[in-house]
């Protein structure tokens, strides 16, 4: 680093993994992460202090705030605090993550100190798991596996009534009943998820629908489970599509272009391999096999209407893309979903997702469970 | 809004409070909100367009980003869509939340488009709660009340072995499974916590440490349950602290010194009270009851270590603030913590919190729940 130069981010660690990385330090609210020279700081308020100091990572050293504060200075905010930190470590110029709140960033400036965003990422080395890393990512995606493998069985467990709804335990099973299934499941793991998707029939078409009201026999179930490790903050990520019965030919021909479209990727993906192709090597086997992408006749995007994958580690989604905008080739140490899938208001929404970790001949796949359509 | 200008932010709904309030619309990705003239807009990706359509508020229109696309443009980034946006409808100055994505604004300024953070809230409104606001704070907070007594009363039904551990079911009762059970509680009633505070002991006097190892008898166990609701985005939060058997003199001094915080708090806030007096007046209660705010010998800080309260909504801390930096008012719609503490390392801590919203003339309390140590 460059003398007079330094990283620094002001964000609070659950919402902003880098500085949850780079801390390793845990807290709702903004601390402040800085670097310059061989330092490497943590600044935290009274309410933090004692803890941080504990809890952060050796190479860290744990700052008060009000170390960086005169007793009689009338500002107090963080903004005050990163002036004082600039002169105090003689910083002219720091480099920050592209989320860096604008607000402190002209703050700095118009003081005379330079703030320039990082257009890509601020740690790339987060790009490349380490073992340690690998290993909390298998811990939470055979968690997510398990708790898959659970509304399967919910699923099969269930009887049909004369409508054709779910039932479990003599009630209407519904999206939601699901939903709370899986995700107590989870909690009592130590792992949180919220916003689970667990959708029927025409809802399952929009990739993100939440899905609410009864499950019905003979409709694809899409079911995305995404926790996060209360302990260590990654996150595990997988999708299965199951239907009660026997599915419709539309959907039978759909799943198997989707279970194609992701054999297809899987097979693909190793060190040097570029992120486009894998996506696009995925939709020309699903257009192949009858599904292209495009609108239908009401103008809504219909077919494989997100990209293949995404990073995940101590963000849900993070680098690096698998998509038609990634021309970057993958990398031993990656670690990306897999989830292809196919999208119609005609018919519901199929999707299948694995999560793998990039490797040198290939791909480690952290999934072991089958894509199977139909539950008896 | 003055020709030309406009209110724009860029952000996740799932992390941002700012676009969720806006717009009506919750997804774990970016997405752009904007204001210009009468236009209140929402430019989702493909993946989310649809279920946009259904889900937003309806004074508020969804756009594709494609529609702020070239078709031949190559950078498709969020930055191009904001700058064509920005041309499309003549906005030559975005006021933006003072965390707006530096990278984005420094973007936008190289094109000639303006954008300035505003210093203070976004969206003044999101301070002053509707009725309806009100109701979605109440479920939550009595939900949350109704998890502090489960917690409680697993705490009664505890047994004492011989080294003073709890136990239950057999077991050794530890922070972990206290969190857990709490957690699942909550879950299965469509409400999502992590991070909930289970800490005994001397853990207890960081105010933020969750707490790990066996319960203590005589201890004191400080519980801050903090959930939102997975349908409505509102959060609920509220602390107590246990003692399961005899608590020692000095924990039970503090206690009754924080309760008397509590209530010259409470017995204060009302429309037009500062809100720094009623921080300062708590402060001062619990100082005259033998317990001032400074550091021990080993610099580490002691007494009433945090603010008093903070506001609550669709973000967990909001505004208003309750401590001393805010010299403003409350006004009536205000939401806000009353959670004074006590923390020393040499016997704990102790807090306390109650939601409230404010009145003409005084406050609503949300909690019903007593105030109480000691648990046989």
């Amino acid at each position: 680093m460059r003398k007079g130069t330094g990283k620094l981010i002001a964000a609070s660690p659950s919402v902003c993994a880098d500085v949850l990385y780079a801390g390793g330090f845990n807290a709702p609210d903004e601390v402040l992460y800085f670097e310059t020279g061989r330092e490497k700081g943590l600044i935290l308020s009274q309410l933090e202090y004692a803890r941080g100091r504990e809890e952060a990572r050796k190479t860290v050293r744990v700052w008060s705030r009000e170390t960086f504060l005169e007793d009689d200075q009338e500002d107090r905010s963080d903004r005050a605090v990163l002036l004082n930190l600039s002169r105090r470590f003689g910083v002219t110029e720091w480099s920050v993550p592209a989320s860096f709140p604008l607000l402190t960033a002209d703050f700095l400036r118009s003081n005379g100190v330079g703030v320039t965003a990082a257009g890509g990422e601020f740690f790339p080395k987060r790009l490349v798991k380490t073992a340690a890393e690998l290993r909390e990512i298998a811990k939470a995606e055979a968690v997510t596996e398990e708790s898959m493998r659970y509304a399967r069985d919910l699923i099969r467990q269930a009887r049909v009534n004369s409508r054709g709804f779910l039932m479990l335990g003599g009630r209407v099973f519904t999206c939601d009943m699901l939903r709370s299934e899986i995700e107590g499941f989870l909690k009592s793991r130590g792992y949180t998820a919220s916003q689970t998707i667990t959708s029927c029939g025409r809802a399952a078409s929009q990739p993100h629908n939440l899905g609410s009201g009864p499950l019905m026999a003979g409709e694809p179930i899409v079911c995305d489970i995404f926790p996060r490790s209360d302990r260590s903050g990654y996150w595990g990520d997988m999708t299965r599509t199951f239907c009660k019965g026997k599915a419709s030919a539309i959907v039978r021909k759909a799943f198997a272009a989707v279970v194609k479209g992701s054999e297809t990727a899987l097979s693909m993906i190793r060190s040097g391999v570029c992120a486009a192709e894998v996506h696009l090597a995925a939709a020309e086997t699903m257009a192949a096999a009858g599904f292209p992408t495009g609108r239908n006749a009401e103008g809504i995007p219909c077919g494989f209407i997100h990209g293949l994958g995404h990073g995940l580690g101590l963000e849900i989604h993070e680098g690096p893309r698998v998509s038609p905008l990634n021309r970057k080739a993958l990398v031993k140490g990656n670690v990306v979903s897999v989830e292809p899938g196919l999208y119609d208001p005609a018919w519901g929404g199929i999707r299948l997702e694995d999560i793998v970790a990039v490797t040198e001949n290939g791909c480690r796949n952290f999934n072991t469970m089958e894509k199977e359509l139909e539950l008896p």
